[in-house]
């Protein structure tokens, strides 16, 4: 990796973006998760490469609706297991969700290096590389799944999920959770939950409110996931880019 | 490369993207660039993937100041080269100006590569695989100039320039063009004229204007450079991007 000093203005970024040229040289992630990893770095920069108090509330969202799900599991391409690997292992523990490798450009091999990473980084549960059932709607490749895994699953986590898969997921009558920097994507308009962060704070701060919240009941659960709304969290955020597109003029 | 249909609404934007990635295939654009592409794609979906008035009048400004120039010269790296080197070599005939490959992940084999690029796709003075200059104030390989071509250059058009290496040419004395999708760069606030648009439609249109413009006296030229309001520019654009988020919304 290319030395960056830890005074860097934009130290994270830049550390986020070697971690992802690193996974593409370990086989991880693809080339064009690079790009969609750029993409993703112009609006953080636009929402202050900071997590907003927008996203804090669709956060604390999520990880109640993880807390309820009777069948929680986490989805993870190559740009997730390059850069959180070991988190949404702890967190996958934590929830007691298995992960399943989901890649939009999917070969065998990338799938298997992927799934060794995640169970050297402490993940237990693992699908993917075995998939038996193919989600209606999608072209072969992206349709695959486990029936154990995000086949069975009432709510699924799929950070940086694409638009198509996304809808299928919710057509089948499952609830979904994205983590997407871009408020006006597909996903994010699609997903029931939308996390608009930088997945390097997103997945920690999940685990974080997991943790708090993890003695509640069902009810005050049921009761943060139902104050939330996703359209009018959408139209927070692209408020707060607006406020922000003047802070920087 | 993958097919994709041309009727897909953003054809363009991932025809781009395959360009690209066949770019990192060829040795001629480096995975950073991938992800810098994959900025400027946010960016550019935010002004509504085309050119606005504002980037128009910008690139008019631009073509003038080309036309004026006494030793005008094109600065070259990996992802133009990927994307525009046709274009760019038609335009250097028109400007009678010469390419100079310039990097910011510097390997001799793709200085090489790219120079041969541009030599097969029809560029007669190409710069940049012999420098015997270093520009002050950049670390060495960065540095790198050719006596002939930047080194003596009074203006430099700059495709997707850093901000350090713009910002070192402008103390040089140099006039700097550069093409950005992002005003709020440090690149587009220090450059003499930024062009928002994405540069495969900016090249195109500045060899129009430049065309339309050749016949043109210096003082007509002239007008139209000081005309011309860098700083009042990016602010424009800062209003299209938030006018088209409202759009978007």
């Amino acid at each position: 990796m290319t030395e960056i000093p830890e005074d860097h203005p934009r130290y994270m970024s830049l550390v986020t973006r070697e971690m992802l040229v690193k996974g593409v040289n370990d086989g991880i992630t693809s080339m064009q998760g690079l790009i969609a990893q750029g993409r993703g770095e112009a609006f953080d920069y636009l929402i202050g490469e900071k997590t907003t108090g927008t996203a804090m509330r669709a956060t604390k969202a999520a990880a109640a609706m993880l807390l309820l799900a009777e069948r929680p599991v986490i989805s993870v391409n190559g740009n997730t297991a390059a850069l959180v690997s070991k988190e949404i292992c702890e967190l996958s523990k934590l929830i007691d969700a298995p992960v399943e490798v989901n890649l939009f450009h999917r070969t065998e091999e990338r799938v298997g290096k992927i799934v060794k990473r995640l169970r050297s980084d402490g993940c237990i549960t693992i699908y993917g590389d075995n998939p038996d059932r193919l989600i209606p709607g999608l072209s072969h490749d992206r349709a695959k799944a486990s029936s154990e895994g995000i086949w069975a699953a009432d709510v699924v986590l799929v950070p940086l999920e694409d638009g198509d898969r996304c809808e299928a997921l919710i057509r089948m009558g499952k609830k979904v959770i994205t983590i997407d920097l871009n408020p006006l994507s597909r996903t994010s308009r699609m997903a029931t939950i939308t996390i608009v962060d930088n997945i390097v704070r997103a997945i920690p701060n999940i685990h974080a409110f997991a943790l708090e919240m993890k003695s509640m009941s069902p009810m005050e659960l049921q009761e943060i996931v139902v104050e939330f709304s996703n359209a009018e969290s959408l139209s927070r955020s692209l408020e707060d880019i607006a406020e922000n597109l003047k802070k920087l003029q």
